[in-house]
């Protein structure tokens, strides 16, 4: 099966926003069996992009669209291939219904203008939308497969998952394809790729790396007749790659740090709280991502000023003597945090995100400690990069290091 | 003039990397007037990329290509334009030599495979990279252009300022562009399309709304024949705008809901505490993405849990008869924030991001309150949505009762 992406608005001609969706689909299509062509953002013009959808759905068997689904003149979507078809929108008078629902579930009426949002034309069926006001298109006509999707990446994630691999797995033929990804915290991608060098160039299942922000992605591709067999294959490259990979691999598939700390530490009844200078609340929020967090975070502590530190337990003269960049530091820090907040673990990041955050401090420098009953652990990190990514990866540092001291 | 951009690779069709070259190439087009109608994706296909090439040269009086000019057997932009204008590729003795003088003088020999970035059609001028091995080209056909550019980036960038800059103001005449973004919190698309609905059908500035995850973005855009009557004509709409929307535009352009607070605050030299329920850390997290957060930002208070949040000076019997998930407790957190951490200004946001949260509590439900310097203001909203998004929402529109709080 051919497919072809569409990213819709002309905010991405602007160069305003980036189009992040199509990378993020192009990822989901090879688990089906899908080939991707091409992928194409256009703007929001009626003829022009009627002509796009039109030449897609021509050389494509499936065509994937995002964007121009809200309820403003701009949003096109479904005029492009209301013409294109020759099919006229008509409304519906139980989507309308579910739209004004929506609406009024927040105080609100809904704007005369919305109604178009709950129109379809004769070869398209609705694409349920939880999240947001607009709800999705399926059409199919001649054999071939056109899918509508919200812009906003998460709306968009979300009919994605629901509506249209249920739809995508009923309709795709061919072998039976399986994926693992395993993650992996603690090396680089080089050397990944070294440790499982003899497996890079298996052909089935196929052995890819990806550098991901959550850490480095190991991803196993096996193909086969039936299930059972694809699963097999997966089944045993998986068990050589971790004998030899061992405690790097933090999780798999959907699994997150966050989620497996949190699991970690449920299992124990542990609460941890938390205490972190110059990362501002990044390292609280991610521990509070964990669907768990409620059974374990305690509390978390955000602040780069001394004098504020020393209020919360940490001894004013270490800090004066060590500075807040320091292994004492984040070490007294995850003890303070654990004390003031009565907890088993305590866990302290502290970064610089820029040059001048600390004074003398170099940007990138991370520190990071765990406290587990008293028993201290701490580790040090350089990462040069822009701001957001050294608080985001002093975080991540800092679980993993978290991750370690509960293994064993 | 109209222009199109195809990023050529694989990788793209893979998900493996983001196409941000095509974002970066289209910000750039509108200050020559050059309108931009597509951007495309296509792999490296020679059959595939030739038709895409085709396409576009047919259509776009202007085509710009990256990626695709490395010496591998992948690399088929040359190829494929060769193809194309039927003008086959000849290797030119001094950028052969120049190549192999790259090569030498980093120590090394040339690859023979590397020659094919030596080569000419008889259409193509050479564009040079002085900080790759692989030169551009630019191709004048029937009076339309095609310039191919490296793929990575950096490379890019540079050949683009250097060499595609200078031909394109040799050649490209007529409109100057101008475009200013306001932003918007506290109304959505519809309401605010509806404020402005008079304005939305102007030709020239032309105005759009986009929804954004900071808000709702208004963008002017304004064309003539010079700088001073495109800036005239959005200034004059732009006056208009404000005067109708008032306090609800909150910055312009690059701006940010995070900076503008940081100025207020460091304006006014007042230091801000916050204390955050449900929220996780976001709330600290986004205030200190500004730049200024070091020079206001005092602490976070990050708690979900009723003995904490006595701890930080929350009343224990307040919290009992009314619930964390209400605006007595968001009123008390902010002032309890500000008293703990000796603060002018306290900001507090409690949130239930899943339903489970807080018990009996409805996912999406959020309280906020302001104290500043004793005088308190609170607001309440329901938003439905996934948790992260509820976290988020949440956050900013906690800064949006601060930024307000502080108008006054």
């Amino acid at each position: 099966m051919k497919a072809e992406i569409l990213s819709i608005g002309t905010e991405l001609l602007l160069g305003q926003i980036i189009d992040t969706n199509a990378a993020w689909l192009a990822q989901q299509l090879p688990d089906f069996g899908i080939d991707l062509y091409f992928i194409s953002q256009v703007g929001d013009n009626r003829q022009r992009l009627t002509e796009t959808i039109k030449r897609a759905h021509d050389r494509s068997d499936l065509v994937i669209c995002t964007g121009g689904l809200g309820p403003t003149e701009d949003d096109l979507t479904r005029e492009a291939i209301s013409d294109m078809l020759g099919e006229p929108m008509e409304v519906q008078p139980d989507l309308e219904k579910a739209l004004r629902s929506y609406f009024g579930g927040r105080g609100m009426e809904m704007p005369e203008r919305n109604v178009k949002q709950a129109t379809l034309i004769r070869s398209a069926q609705t694409l349920d939308n939880p999240v947001g006001t607009a709800p999705g298109w399926w059409v199919e006509h001649h054999g071939r497969f056109i899918a509508c999707m919200p812009g906003v990446p998460h709306e968009m994630k979300t009919m994605w998952q629901n509506q249209v691999v249920p739809r995508l797995r009923e309709r795709v033929t061919g072998s039976f394809i399986l994926s693992r990804t395993l993650k992996i915290l603690g090396k680089g991608e080089s050397a990944v790729e070294e440790m499982v060098q003899d497996y890079i160039r298996s052909t089935n299942p196929t052995l890819a790396t990806y550098a991901k922000n959550d850490g480095i992605h190991l991803r196993l591709t096996s193909k086969a007749a039936d299930e059972v067999t694809a699963r097999d294959l997966i089944f045993e490259l998986e068990i050589k790659l971790r004998e030899r990979l061992g405690t790097l691999i933090y999780g798999q598939d959907d699994e997150t740090l966050e989620g497996v700390i949190g699991g970690m530490l449920q299992d124990r009844s542990l609460f941890l709280s938390v205490m972190e200078a110059g990362t501002g609340g990044v390292l609280s929020a991610l521990l509070n991502d964990a669907p768990q967090s409620p059974r374990f975070f305690r509390g978390g502590l955000v602040s780069q000023q001394p004098e504020v530190l020393t209020g919360w337990g940490v001894d004013a003269e270490l800090l004066e003597t060590h500075s807040i960049m320091s292994k004492e530091a984040a070490e007294a820090m995850a003890t303070a945090a654990r004390q003031t907040l009565g907890t088993e673990v305590g866990l302290a990041v502290c970064a610089a995100p820029r040059k001048d955050t600390f004074p003398g401090k170099p940007a990138g420098q991370i520190f990071m400690a765990v406290d587990l009953r008293g028993s201290v652990k701490s580790a040090e990190l350089n990462y040069r990069s822009n701001p957001s990514e050294i608080k985001r990866l002093g975080s991540v540092f800092g679980l993993n290091l978290l991750r370690r001291s509960l293994l064993k």
